[in-house]
């Protein structure tokens, strides 16, 4: 299949008019009942279909109990029986029309049991004869903002420019349950589990081509065909930023991963160097994943690695240097031009303020950091800028509220003039008074 | 001068009966207004005396005009006046009877001048000739929760296991703002800056005595005589856990650190090769550092690598197995004798779940986590046991907030019965919305 095709099967799987849920259930505790009401909480406009046989009505929509018996087209089918009754959900939904079918349905491969493993093949082999495209098994399926499709009630469905591929149901809920306040926004993603057939190598084929998709994550425990995998990498990175946290580097990850998703994780040089061969870029954990999408999904572009920064106080001045050094960036001293500049305003700090500008050295001196920052910006020796809005020294002062408020306009109005690639930088909202938690939280 | 004079010494200067404030201030602006407004709310029992040639009252204090004229002895001098004035500050210290004199009050080689390098030598040589010793200049000083000492009105002053010397005021401060909520607290704390006088050395002796401290931290960005330095923290080290983070590791840092305090940074691999063979940790950032100090204060100490973890899903499951193997623990497959519990509770799950045992495979089996861990804690396969609460998962059940108090409890109970060394985990309450930030604040 030539990628064309896999762009519209996918974007077809993304677009449904209707959904069926078999196994929908009233019990709360369910996912049967978690994917209906996922479906209301974001305002899917389609037709959604609950099946079960108990027949009845759960959330207002009429149950029917079987699909056979749904008296329409389905688009999409979600599957969240026992194992047992698989086999006849493909005939049916390939019956009704489906492109799709989803299993939330797991216990097959990952179990490591002969007939589980027998029957997940049997389930390919009947998908395949009759065209259905299988999600899945063991895993929570499509999040699609701007269709209103999410796998759980409690999800944020901003719409936003990343486009995620998720060998993890949970890791994906995580990354929108903790980065949705710092920006982590999906365009579309998808927990795709065991990967029985759409594989990470098509979701990445798809999200290389899909116009709201800015810049690409996946977290993976194996791949299905490396060489593929590579190609669709490789393409997907020569188009927009791709960043890859891979689970089962080690022997306990990779048994883990198979209990998991019956992944067969490799050796985790050989993925490190084929990942970066690719131009695609690795993380090792979800934190620096999380850091990566943000950073690519919302900060401009830039060339350079010469970096200033102002705002913190002297310790976190001196540490942010040597990470930054650490990490492959250069911090240099301050630029003559910058310099002078300061020297003409405050003759005291010549010669003596460095890069990172140490705040506690500028406080009294009547040049602000806000200032330094902006002779940084028009100084051609530096490429990188940021800035500390450094709450924990603000909460200090009187009028912490007022200060805080006032540097985050500040650096907004910034960010919109500069040219330079540039971050502001404030810590979490991680507070145990409910004032400080707001606060930050109102500036965020 | 033998570790036990040192020990005498440092002691009786973290317990003061009276202190005076040179260059106090009535301005909520100033470090001279913050001390006084520091002591009253961390309440300091003994005589403060504002001082300040415009005389007055302070926050009710009567404020002397000078330190000559404070009618009674003075055991501490904290000076926030220009650098001009410090030589008369340690004259008139000395004749009140003090024992330290701490110098807020900045300015000197750390600006690189000839002459603010001299004045700093000259301070020395007058507080060598009337025994005054001298606390920085350049800092913050002292924290003493047990003594209500602290150097900023908004620092928590809960009294704790943790003893930490820190060559940054900042960092120091800024540990104990992100860090209090998760149990960041002092024994005793020294902000000691330029350490002209007293410095890391002597405090790392002090703490390696000092029976209120149990783990000491440090934040060091240049030691002044290394033969001796390593000599005190291989002392230290003896006696209890200590971890150090070093600023100025790179050649940026470096030239950072020397704008900050004048150290002079070394190379970062000699470093690291000489903390670890003092039998001390070296940590390359606050984050590390503050899960360090947590852990060491607060768990159980255990002599195992084999570590067992329960209640997170399938792909955060994988990722901790990778990253305890990377770290160099060892995550076992789950021990005979606790599968063969499992099987016999729940056949369809033998041979399938491993450790770390993920919940959604328990999810139904009628085995809960909370029974496998106590399982865990009963093999003697297993040294390390951590249980994840798994919030982001309760939060959407309907009850989330009785699960997550729930659960808490029952992590509590488990902790006080288990003789291994245990961790709950818990994301921070880093939430947009109060009601999950209340949850999460509330169980922590």
């Amino acid at each position: 299949m030539v990628i064309s095709d896999t762009y519209a099967l996918i974007d077809a799987i993304f677009r449904p008019r209707s959904i069926a849920v078999v196994g929908a259930s009233a019990n709360a505790e369910t996912a049967g009942f978690d994917y209906l009401q996922a479906l209301r909480g974001a305002g899917f406009k389609g037709q959604v279909y609950p099946v079960n046989p108990k027949g009845g009505e759960i959330l207002g929509l009429p149950v029917y109990p079987s699909l056979r018996e749904v008296p329409a087209q389905v688009d999409y089918v979600i599957s969240c029986i026992p194992n047992a009754g698989v086999l006849e959900v493909v005939s049916a939904a390939a019956e009704r029309g489906a492109k799709a079918l989803q299993l939330f349905t797991g216990r097959f491969s990952e179990t490591g049991r002969p007939e589980a493993i027998d029957l997940e093949q049997r389930l390919l082999a009947e998908a395949r004869q009759t065209g259905l495209r299988i999600i899945g098994p063991n895993c929570m399926g499509l999040v699609h903002p701007g269709m209103g499709i999410s796998f759980r009630p409690d999800m944020d469905t901003q719409a936003g420019p990343i486009g995620f591929l998720s060998q993890s149901g949970n890791l994906l809920f995580e990354l929108n349950h903790f980065g949705g306040a710092r920006g982590v926004h999906f365009s579309k993603a998808i927990s795709y589990g065991n990967a029985l057939d759409l594989n990470e190598s098509d979701f990445l084929d798809y999200f290389a081509e899909d116009a709201e998709t800015k810049v690409i994550g996946a977290y993976i425990e194996g791949v299905k065909d490396g060489h593929r995998f590579l190609q669709a990498l490789r393409h997907a990175a020569s188009r927009k930023p791709v960043i890859v946290l891979k689970g089962g580097r080690t022997t306990a990850g990779g048994r883990t991963a198979a209990s998991h998703t019956a992944a067969l994780a490799g050796a985790s040089e050989v993925w490190e160097a084929a990942v970066s061969q690719a131009g695609a870029l690795s993380v090792g954990t979800v934190e620096a994943l999380m850091d990566l999408l943000i950073g690519l999904a919302y900060m401009r572009a830039g060339s350079g690695s010469r970096l200033a920064m102002v705002g913190a106080g002297g310790g976190r001045s001196v540490l942010t240097a040597d990470l930054c050094e650490e990490l492959g960036l250069h911090v240099p001293p301050l630029p003559d031009d910058v310099e002078r500049k300061i020297a003409e305003k405050a003759p005291d700090l010549a010669g003596w303020v460095t890069n990172p500008v140490d705040q506690s050295i500028l406080a009294g001196s009547g040049v602000g950091g806000t200032r330094v920052l902006e002779w940084l910006d028009e100084s051609p020796a530096i490429d990188l800028l940021v800035a500390n809005i450094g709450e924990p020294w603000a909460f200090g002062r009187p009028d912490s509220e007022g200060i805080i408020g006032h540097l985050t306009e500040r650096f907004i109005a910034f960010a919109a003039k500069t040219r330079k690639p540039f971050a502001a930088v404030m810590a979490p909202s991680d507070y145990p008074d409910e004032r400080r938690w707001r606060i930050v939280s109102e500036a965020r």
